[in-house]
């Protein structure tokens, strides 16, 4: 058992994500020894604080793999598809946020809390992080699926801007300043529309508006966004037959995406029981109290760590299904925080 | 067959709806003789323009009743509960939009592309309006049960403020407002809560948040609202077998109401056959070229009077099941629209 504390890259230190995994890692229980900052060449030379220490950001390179024992990678598909490999072979193991391995069959889809013993079946010396909207709810799901066993999923999302980057952050900020005064907006077909300018990265104005799609045109209509839920939620559970349909929805929240789930099990579900049991799950907590108003909303639930869930219902016609509404930060739990999660485990490796 | 035209009376005319309601007795075929507008007696005195004539507001009573062939009530459930009988009583046929008579039994429940002929079986002489977020998807969902039997529905709800009246209008941009300029706010749980001061109506802040909640508490954790959906869909759709799941959440949007839903059939489906179908359905305009984002979106909805289908896709993994995306504006057809149709309906019967 080695005492040397593995060394870590953070390839995207200075993007969206990037900025709240500098902050997950200062206040978590620290696992590191040096803590490596990457970012692309016109980025490199910044100096960000980590630890409370500042860190000078060096330009992506396969050099600066040498030595690392675990490589984040918050970048891009097509930069992670080129550079994961290249960490692999300077000998670390990568840790990717990107959409590139997801499905990839060589590479483990990792939800700690659900399937961390995974992470040591990584033939490519990749192990992948989930899509935000499938990790808004995958740690609750994953926790019912155990007890009554999942066959199908209705979700219905109700997702934040800076899903979309800071760009979409952006975009909704400028949007609902452009709104703000004008009382009779809202009320008359495309004066929303004609108020808003510019859309930044979405098809529709997002300010008083739900636009429903997300990501690219995918078979049958579907939208990128709603194949990752149902094919993520399939390997991450180990659950081929699992039926899955979902419509993605960006909404006007700033971060924390929403999903409504109507889940379907092997057997009878009693809410009360749910309740307690996900209650009890690492990484949930419940907030079920309609009479005191009490259930996650987004803005109350952006910065926090675990998957929130309230809303919980038997479905008053089938008793085998139950109706939720769940809440988790798409830049923590959906993105960086996992990612931390999952460097953490492979730390373990080193650390004993 | 009488020559004579018949006499409305719109209880409620300065309400919300009631001033909709007004645009739309202006916009329609005329088939009204005198128009009685009707409110509280704190409204009564008031002169509103119907059909470009200044009318008279007149307080509530049961001599406004005499000499009205049908009287439309838009108020709320105590009213309508006391008034509907008295209107009834003076000889008129009283169309409701409270919810105080549609799980009635003597009281048909219409939506006139669905089940118009059962706005004659009105033993008690009430005929009864759908909620706004039942018939904002109703009418679609209409058609395809008639091709293909439905067996299943599950529902989540982007509703807009203005189902919950000018307050709801007001608070949302009272909230939006004071959130428009600080860019930070949405970041830090708890800080959008801390600059939107009133929340109105709602349990908790609207702008650039979600709300899973609307109505009242009912048995085991549902909504009011939640429990409409399936009880009126269920009634309207003559069918008591139908399972249905909804959850009800509200969003940041003015006016018209948006659903996700997932409807499962007696046989399979095809997309391309149920566009085609929704396509000619009465009242219903498909939008639906995610590669053109043409999809339905309620700012470019509202104002309108059709319901929207967009994002027609067969469910992947269950050939019976079609995943769609609808729009209606919840203050025309969503409740002055279809009160004027079933009107509309019940003049029929005196003009011939």
């Amino acid at each position: 058992m080695s005492t040397r504390l593995p060394t870590l890259a953070v390839v995207g230190a200075t993007g969206a994500v990037g900025s709240v995994m500098l902050d997950i890692l200062s206040t978590r229980e620290n696992v590191w020894g040096e803590i490596r900052l990457v970012a692309s060449p016109r980025s490199a030379g910044k100096r960000l604080t980590v630890r409370g220490e500042e860190v000078e950001v060096q330009p992506l390179s396969p050099e600066v793999f040498d030595g690392v024992d675990v490589a984040m990678f918050d970048v891009p598909d097509e930069v992670s598809k080129e550079w994961a490999p290249v960490a692999v072979e300077r000998g670390a193991v990568a840790v990717d946020n990107s959409g590139a391995y997801r499905m990839d069959a060589g590479v483990p889809l990792v939800v700690p809390e659900v399937n961390a013993a995974q992470t040591r079946d990584r033939p490519k010396g990749i192990v992948s992080n989930p899509n935000c909207t499938t990790l808004s709810m995958i740690v609750a799901l994953g926790a019912l699926h155990g007890a009554y066993g999942l066959t199908d999923l209705v979700v219905a999302s109700y997702q934040a801007a800076s899903g979309s980057g800071q760009e979409g952050i952006d975009t909704l900020h400028d949007q609902t300043e452009k709104v703000a005064t004008d009382r009779t907006l809202g009320s008359r077909a495309g004066d929303v529309r004609a108020a808003v300018g510019d859309l930044g990265p979405y098809p529709a104005p997002l300010a008083l508006n739900v636009v429903p799609w997300a990501g690219s045109l995918k078979e049958d209509g579907h939208s990128s966004e709603e194949m990752k839920v149902r094919n993520e939620s399939r390997k991450i559970l180990g659950h081929s037959e699992l039926r899955v349909s979902a419509t993605c929805v960006r909404v006007p929240v700033v971060t924390t995406h929403s999903l409504a789930v109507h889940a379907t099990f092997d057997r009878e579900v009693r809410a009360g029981e749910a309740r307690e049991l996900l209650a009890s799950a690492p990484g949930v907590v419940v907030q079920d109290d309609p009479a005191g108003s009490e259930f996650p909303t987004p803005i109350d639930v952006v910065g926090t760590d675990p998957t929130w869930v309230g809303r919980i219902r038997r479905s008053v016609d089938d008793p085998r299904s139950l109706d939720l509404f769940l809440c988790g930060d798409n830049l923590r739990k959906g993105a960086a925080l996992n990612t931390a999660q999952i460097a953490e485990v492979i730390a373990g490796e080193f650390t004993g």
